[in-house]
């Protein structure tokens, strides 16, 4: 067994390797302040942390060299998109490279027929498709976030469609990485499936930069339905509006989208956008299909929602109307840290079988009240996924109120059956309990991580808990 | 770096290790010839092996028991469900002790609310399927064989529904294993997804017995549909065919089935059924909807398939008539071994992008021609992945040539972008192809091998390919 990782003396090599990392990378290679601050922190509520340099790969042979200098000192490497993580999976807390995948953001190829786009690692989603719309073709993965496609792989991250097309690891069929060791690998060719040797490929999919670095993936697309209807409807309570979640789903019906926004967020973008919606728990739903089969579809599941208590069904097609409808589902996050101003925002990722979902958010509702805390909700509740969407502000009482909160969430969805991330991942912010959650399966994790990547130089402190290393759910304010 | 894997020396602590396994479980633990006969080999044409002892584990301390005792000595463990693997993955090649799954067969618990069932290991897919029928849930995997769950997890098995409700991976919500290290682990909760660290699950699937060995799996359930059409269709080529499947996927239709057999395995089931189809190649598909949606899909697909050139084309929803259309595809791999009787089967397993199966069809056809081959075509084409199913007989010169048939079928298929195997997995028969198709990502295989079975314990001599260990490949025959 060698040392634990947490036990690495990064700052003795620390300036060597800064020195050639320099010699070899000239104008790739930055250290200047400004830029570093860049890459310091996420969207989220957790502490920042300054890299000592930024490196700006072309290709996967920079990103090669980088590591096999890197394993020569060691010194910390952090691969980084956009930013949009929200459990401070970027933040360099031991410093060292922060790795800029701005410019390794190619669109490689598209292959129609095999629905298939080839894409680099700082291609965001909304590049994507817009890239792919002559094609007929769509990536579906949905954060919300303009992620970049290699972060999204890195957090294993969903949304809104995902009850329909999956997350991404239904949606990526392979992946191009360089390894901790500096090896660079294909994970698997371009076939819809393949049982060939280990799931690599899975296996660095939520990885969250700890185990390779991805240069370059695989996605799979989805045909642009012939005919899509969005649909809106309320319900008397939150109960009430799972119970129609539940039915529907227990129909073959192949809906794409089942969002929940509560009264209190409901609330906040008709403050926020002037609207009138009426303020109650409401589905936001969405039906992809052929001319054939979707209007069918969505006057069976009004049906449903109705016989669950759900009232002025509202579902049009015409593109319009339909965005028009998912408003004040797409401002949900907008309005609601326009309630609090100058605020950050948390958010909270807990997920549950379908069947806890009333209970948990019941217990959920409990805490926010005996917290005293203003929490909306928004949920996929489709996959048992719900986040409150919490601002933060300067009140230290406050901010320590909300991680209460999130540490009491995190203790009721595990013991209902359910894990602490859905979809942000572990990060800096659920390491605790992740351990809670999977017990000694983090003890074979630890195995990976160490016949991977025996000197850790990739995101040190992310996902796997160290003694020393408590300190970084502190959040920025604290 | 730890010495190879192969280097092992099993002879030496062979007996001990039998004398203390067989001290500590007794009657469970059973060295007769007749029954560990019957672990020495799958239904595959590759060579037996017989194991020293078979182990009948009644739960999953016996196995975690098992473990740390096989790791004092060390000795082999092979898990074994039915058998009905197609690459020699149970044969015990160094001996050992077979892990007779058979008593740890339950169905444990179903969530209908979450659309999950609880299994252990040793249940069939069709038990499953008997069991839940009054839920109106259906496990959805359909690999052909009657395979054990824990089996079709191993090697990460899919089938004919793939196409709609994906592989195993796309339905497995979490494994129980006890890891070669003798830890019990969960990989998961209930949440019908997550992003709480490395993806155990999905490392698992597909590991075939090496990494760890399951012990209870969370299955994903799917609701049976209100309605379910089946189809027939036949074309005047397999290019024509294969072109109104591309046609088909290109819409948001939620086919549930497409399935290819081409003339030959049509006039196997002629023969064997004495019936009049058509001899030509044939789609076989499914439709699975909502009462509303599921007629207007397939008359879509009927006016996509005549287009393509598609003829004859005849469809049911009545279950009886269903399963009369479905016939001739359900007994295929039965007529085809009929018309050699005494053979043993050998299915070929490729997997193509979508634009590359024409191309692959006919090189393969080419192949088989020049080769003098036997070879109905029989293809879950939805998916890319086709086999041709070769009967084996007693003349060692044609099994020669059937040798170079699969050899040539995998240096298409890896050249074509493609994988040596969709479904059936590496086991003993395609450990060459595996690094000729993932090159350097075998290294990372090994080290995580290496890292998470330091001994080599489990199912030595399966995926990865040793020096001293070619001669696996050789048939039963030879």
């Amino acid at each position: 067994m060698m040392a634990p990782q947490n036990m690495i003396d990064w700052e003795s090599s620390r300036s060597d390797a800064l020195a050639a990392l320099s010699a070899a990378f000239g104008e790739k290679f930055h250290r200047g302040a400004a830029r570093r601050e860049h890459f310091a922190h996420d969207e989220s509520w957790h502490r920042s942390g300054l890299p000592d340099a930024v490196f700006t790969p072309r290709d996967r042979d920079d990103v090669q060299k980088l590591v096999q200098i890197a394993n020569q000192y060691p010194i910390p490497l952090i691969a980084f998109g956009v930013g949009s993580s929200l459990e401070g999976h970027v933040v360099p807390v031991h410093g060292g490279v922060s790795i800029d995948f701005s410019e390794m953001n190619a669109l490689v190829h598209v292959h129609p027929g095999d629905f298939q786009a080839v894409v680099q690692p700082g291609l965001t989603r909304k590049e994507l498709n817009e890239a792919l719309r002559h094609t007929g073709l769509m990536f579906t993965v949905d954060p919300g976030a303009n992620a970049t496609l290699g972060g999204m792989a890195a957090t294993r991250a969903s949304g809104t469609t995902t009850v329909r097309y999956g997350a991404m690891p239904e949606n990526i069929v392979a992946l191009e990485a360089v390894m901790a060791n500096g090896q660079i690998i294909r994970t698997g060719q371009r076939a819809r499936k393949s049982s060939a040797g280990y799931d690599l490929t899975r296996l660095l999919i939520g990885s969250e930069g700890t185990l390779g670095l991805i240069t370059e993936l695989t996605l799979r697309l989805h045909p642009i339905p012939d005919r899509v209807v969005a649909a809106v409807v309320s319900f008397p309570s939150i109960a009430a509006a799972v119970s129609a979640v539940g039915a529907i789903l227990a129909t073959a019906v192949p809906i794409a989208r089942i969002e929940l926004l509560d009264g209190l967020a409901i609330e906040a973008v008709n403050a926020f956008a002037k609207t009138h919606h009426v303020v109650a728990p409401t589905l936001f739903l969405e039906f992809h299909g052929s001319h054939g089969s979707v209007d069918g579809d969505a006057t069976f599941v009004q049906a449903m929602c109705e016989d669950a208590g759900g009232r002025d069904f509202v579902w049009h097609s015409d593109l319009e109307k339909r965005n028009a409808l998912w408003e004040a589902r797409h401002m949900a996050a907008r309005a609601i840290i326009a309630m609090r101003p100058g605020s950050r925002i948390l958010s909270t990722d807990v997920c549950v079988p379908l069947t806890a979902l009333p209970e948990a958010i019941d217990r959920a509702q409990h805490h926010i009240q005996s917290l005293e805390l203003y929490a909306p909700l928004v949920g996929h509740v489709g996959d048992g996924n719900f986040h409150f969407v919490v601002p933060v502000g300067d009140d230290a009482d406050e901010t320590q109120r909300i991680l209460d909160f999130t540490a009491r969430l995190a203790d009721d969805a595990i013991a209902l059956g359910g894990t602490c991330t859905g979809e942000h991942g572990i990060g800096l912010g659920k390491q605790h309990y992740l351990a809670q959650e999977l017990g000694g399966a983090v003890d074979i994790m630890r195995l990976i991580k160490q016949g991977l990547d025996p000197l850790g130089i990739l995101n040190p402190g992310k996902i796997l808990l160290n003694e020393d290393e408590t300190f970084h759910t502190a959040p920025k304010l604290a």
